[in-house]
């Protein structure tokens, strides 16, 4: 058994960013850049007015003539000479001559011209020319993961398209005798498969493309079949049969197609059977059969493969600290990952772990805000720690 | 001028949610239930083993007859007798005659004879038929956005498809004759737009349907015809034209469509100039030209909007606490959001304001982690003090 560190850098160790495409920067959010991203212009391209109001030069007067008008978009061509005043508005470009702008609730108006009350000095109410950027900065790096705003900012840089990384083809594939997919008829003593669809969400919402094959009964050989249906993917992840019960078929069966395994066991709770290794070129996750071990196993090892896929480094979930709220027993050598809830305080949350953690209870996973991460060994804990905890939410 | 909280509440009010669809499973993370979810069936369906091991009676001696094997999915038929074991597997019924499972490990196999070892009690690795729900509960409630994890519990429950409410369908129509859209010529004196795209990924990434409308020039005939076009949508969204500027047309333009104005001001930093009205049916919220500033108020105002009209309560971000890593001035009456970084430390994150706060930044809003919230005439912030912030990422 290798500890959840040693399994993860295992994995990510022998994943390969997926190639570049570009797509249009409306699609692009959520995406990982796959180069960096400069600036094409100047933003704002010249000394531009933050406010509505009158363009001038400090060293004038207080009563100024106004010689026109200059709104965002159509710049006044002229020079105002001293004693002269433009009109302009949030975002107008400051004329030839004009050093600071007053805003209009600094002004009386009267027909052409204006009466200043209050301060001026040079550069008031000015954004000067490349304030938020200039042309050939790198305005975001590669291997960045774009967000609404970022897509603001290649936007305002001129950019149409984006290069980001082709999103990885992840293939899943569950496995099992007694599974039905939803709506479809139950065998005699099974179950409804619920890993193959939460999988599909989660990496959907994660960057990546699933495809869910269909579900392969116990047997080698529609195992086999199966793993070789996967090629071309860029990612296999299968749920179930990755224990040592003598009806956990799934390596056996994909060795039947050319796995080569890496490791099958993991010191963590949920979780213990994690497979890892190789079809081929195809890297393979084996997940466990058990819902709630499957998707604490794909949070802490899939996403982080994904991210890796994506061209990110692929960082296990960032730990966040919590108070507990009840005692916990002293944990043995697997890492613990307990279902808990938060509740908000004045400094930091409250985490309250669900007091069943049998890995049966999706429901229970459901309705957590977060795991409670107890390493190897960790002594008993008691009311008001501090622990870390994965956000689910 | 009104507040934040008065803002969002008149335009919170004026929504009415989305009408129901059905969707397939697979499409539905990130959606929001229309109707409570119930169990199709009960999970487990029967007494079902949560380890691999053999079936027995508790009260059997220490060597015992295998009679047979009960893989997941295929049931064993028969009753047990005293003396008489069932291999089974995680997930395989339990037997009838057998209240117990002794694991795998805790056994010595020898042909068709198991001898044990170790103490056994009645329940002893079973999970009862329903530990995890039973038919008729009802799992997730109306009004719910769902999870990954939600997905694989409505799949448990044997649903293939989901009611949820319609994407809201959103218009935005950004406005002024200085803006063109990435790639395309830009006007002198112009600028690349930006929020139309960063406001349509934000919707996209919060469950709605965005479209972009052509850039209205600064006619009041454009933009009256534009919003004539967003008839049939559930949202349009404006950017630009929303103060008092003597180019700001948005209102007088879209009133020549029919707008009644509700408020167009709000006490709050950057965004000021907000918009609120209908067209109609159609609810209008008009943010800012400035990209910081526009961002800033669909964080605070549209995606609470998007949110009601998916049918949930549309509540603002939820703040959370951070340390202050810099000193903050008082602030004056309008509620002020200061873009800043967050650091792990062991206990509350510490927030670090951007140095400069211009709303013509957008970069420095690109590069925060949060939101420092001040509100309206909030004392000077020492280092050290506790403030609110909303997180970004």
């Amino acid at each position: 058994m290798i500890s959840v560190q040693d399994a993860r850098s295992r994995i990510l160790s022998a994943l390969t960013p997926t190639s570049a495409e570009i797509i249009p920067l409306a699609h692009a959010a959520g995406r990982v850049t796959a180069t960096a991203i400069p600036a094409r212009l100047t933003h704002p391209p010249h000394d531009v007015s933050a406010m509505d109001g009158y363009a001038l030069r400090h060293t004038d007067g207080e009563t100024l003539h106004i010689i026109g008008e200059a709104p965002a978009g159509h710049p006044w061509p002229g020079t105002i000479a001293p004693g002269q005043a433009i009109r302009l508005f949030t975002g107008s470009v400051i004329p030839r001559g004009a050093d600071c702008v007053v805003i209009q609730e600094n002004v009386t108006r009267t027909e052409n011209h204006i009466t200043l009350s209050g301060p001026r000095k040079p550069g008031q109410n000015i954004r000067p020319a490349g304030q938020d950027f200039t042309a050939g900065q790198t305005l975001l790096p590669a291997s960045h993961r774009l967000t609404a705003r970022d897509i603001g900012l290649i936007a305002a840089a001129n950019h149409p398209w984006v290069s980001v990384h082709r999103r990885p083809r992840v293939a899943i594939l569950a496995t099992g005798d007694e599974i039905a997919l939803p709506g479809d008829p139950i065998p005699d003593g099974g179950i409804v498969s619920s890993n193959a669809h939460a999988l599909a969400a989660l990496i959907t919402q994660s960057g990546g493309d699933p495809s869910i094959l269909p579900i392969a009964p116990d047997t080698h050989h529609a195992i086999a079949e199966a793993g070789r249906a996967a090629a071309g993917f860029d990612l296999l992840l299968t749920t179930g049969g990755a224990s040592v019960g003598d009806h956990d078929l799934v390596a056996s069966g994909l060795q039947q197609a050319g796995l080569t395994l890496d490791f099958w066991t993991i010191a963590m709770r949920p979780g213990k059977p994690l497979m890892h290794g190789h079809l081929g070129p195809l890297p393979l996750i084996g997940l466990p059969g058990n819902p709630v071990s499957a998707l604490v196993c794909a949070l802490l090892f899939a996403l982080p493969a994904l991210d890796r896929l994506q061209g990110l480094p692929g960082h296990p979930p960032t730990p966040r600290k919590a108070t507990l709220a009840s005692a916990l027993q002293a944990n043995d050598h697997r890492a613990d990952h307990l279902r808990a809830t938060l509740t908000p305080t004045d400094t930091l949350p409250l985490a309250t772990p669900a007091s069943r953690q049998d890995s049966g209870q999706l429901r229970t996973l459901a309705l957590a805000d977060a795991l409670i991460l107890r390493p190897p060994h960790a002594p008993r804990a008691e009311i008001g720690d501090v622990v870390d905890v994965i956000l689910l939410r």
